[in-house]
């Protein structure tokens, strides 16, 4: 029901812009593509997106639970064999690893890895904090264990399949990663404060890519490591924290899929570390 | 032998500096001062640089082993009530609050925090990372708790005892925080790579920091939260990587403490949420 009202309230302009999107290819149309957490939100936007605008291309969508989501397993049904599901939990490596090895063997490639797993509240557990005193180690813990390490363990299982990849396929001269981060991650934007757990997860996060894509540069991999900003979207994620949002600052998970996706089409090798928002601003660290 | 080795061969240029702010009185010649990590090392050096150049000021220091620590046996032995030592372990949250409850009892303020503790290797254990297929994730969890969430949680349960400790008996007109980062904590300074636990706890630290001093600020709390680059100093935690820093770059304890005492000593409310390096110039996030 909220997203029916966000997606009827979005601007007109909006709109128009979400049109023109979706008319263009992407040049991943070859490309052998992997969402990690795609059972729901941005992430499973963006398998169906991949699929649709793609006739040729291979998506490989991992979730913690693949027989939970009812939106893969109906994407399943539109584009069979285009789509592949695997399970994956961040927080145990051996089931990246088997991710890795399963990809290895149908595939032996990968073109692009979108990171799109995240967590900022779950009831009972973890709480974004709204104050120093409300601090726990262990939301700090879990929040860092599933917002950084785990992406940085999909890429570093995923590296070799990567360097197979490169531009292989596609249009492009690079393979592309791109982890969602938030602008919540940015020390230098952060002037509210607040969200210690999730906040200083993505700062991390942003750091570890950093640090990652100066190995890639320095060995001349043919992969460029991106950080994505998807703006505030209706999502589970951002529900129970979207009352102060604007209404034209409230996204569809459409609209974000599409504009994070034209930022990854346009991906060159010199984007190589860099953070982006959805509108293809860089944002400082 | 190898510390001796780096005195002899600093630069008179900065031994004179040295001297130049051992004769400079600080403005906490009243207050009651904590340093955490204090056992060796640099903090350990600002335990005794507070201690000799205020004749009133009253240091807190505390460390994982007390009983382990000859450096500060030493200086209770030359300073007698002047210096309280206590077991805190960043790790053990229950032994951060009986710290904050013993401080509460003996003193009911503090002026100053100084965060001195952290980890960069642990043989067999931890070692900073030069490839990302060498990252695991024990190690990233395990700098994460230790430079990130320990120094958090202390200035957590210090934060009552620096309210009321402002500027109080002192010089000053706010309580200083001041926490030990690096610059290759800086994501925009990092052109090299590698070292991925302590880079990413590092700035998860300075996210962390940056995120208090806002709440600091927006309460108008007499407290001013900083960052320190120490510059590479000769301790244990950077000996075995030192082979590259050119000799004039390699600091003793006793030069890097004085820098950053002397950038402590000028700390302003305005200077809240800042990142410095030993020298005082600002660093970029």
């Amino acid at each position: 029901m909220l997203r029916y009202h966000a997606l009827m309230a979005m601007p007109s302009r909006l709109l128009s812009v979400t049109r023109t999107l979706c008319s263009a290819a992407l040049k991943f149309d070859g490309a052998v593509s992997m969402v990690q957490g795609a059972s729901r939100g941005i992430g499973l936007e963006f398998v169906k997106q991949l699929l649709e605008n793609n006739d040729k291309g291979h998506v490989v969508a991992t979730c913690r639970n693949p027989n939970g989501s009812t939106g893969l397993i109906n994407l399943k049904d539109r584009f069979a064999e285009r789509l592949s599901i695997l399970q994956l939990d961040v927080t145990m490596e051996n089931s990246i690893e088997a991710t890795a090895r399963s990809i290895k063997e149908t595939y032996g490639r990968l073109n692009l890895l979108i990171n799109a797993s995240g967590i900022l509240s779950i009831p009972e557990v973890l709480q974004p904090e709204t104050t120093l005193s409300k601090v726990e180690k262990s939301s700090l813990m879990l929040a860092y264990e599933v917002n950084a390490v785990g992406p940085i363990l999909v890429i570093k299982h995923m590296w070799p399949l990567l360097k197979v990849g490169g531009g292989y396929g596609t249009e492009k001269d690079v393979a592309v990663v791109a982890s969602l981060s938030a602008r919540v991650g940015s020390i230098g934007d952060n002037r509210l404060g607040g969200w210690h757990s999730y906040r200083s997860s993505k700062t991390a996060l942003n750091q570890l890519t950093k640090t990652i894509s100066v190995e890639f540069a320095r060995k001349k991999d043919p992969i460029a490591c991106i950080l994505l900003h998807p703006g505030t979207v209706d999502t589970d994620l951002s529900r129970p924290y979207q009352r102060n949002v604007p209404q034209d600052k409230l996204f569809t998970k459409e609209f974000s899929a599409q504009k994070l996706l034209s930022t990854i089409n346009n991906v060159k090798r010199h984007d190589n570390g860099k953070f982006f928002a959805w509108d293809g601003q860089e944002i400082p660290w």
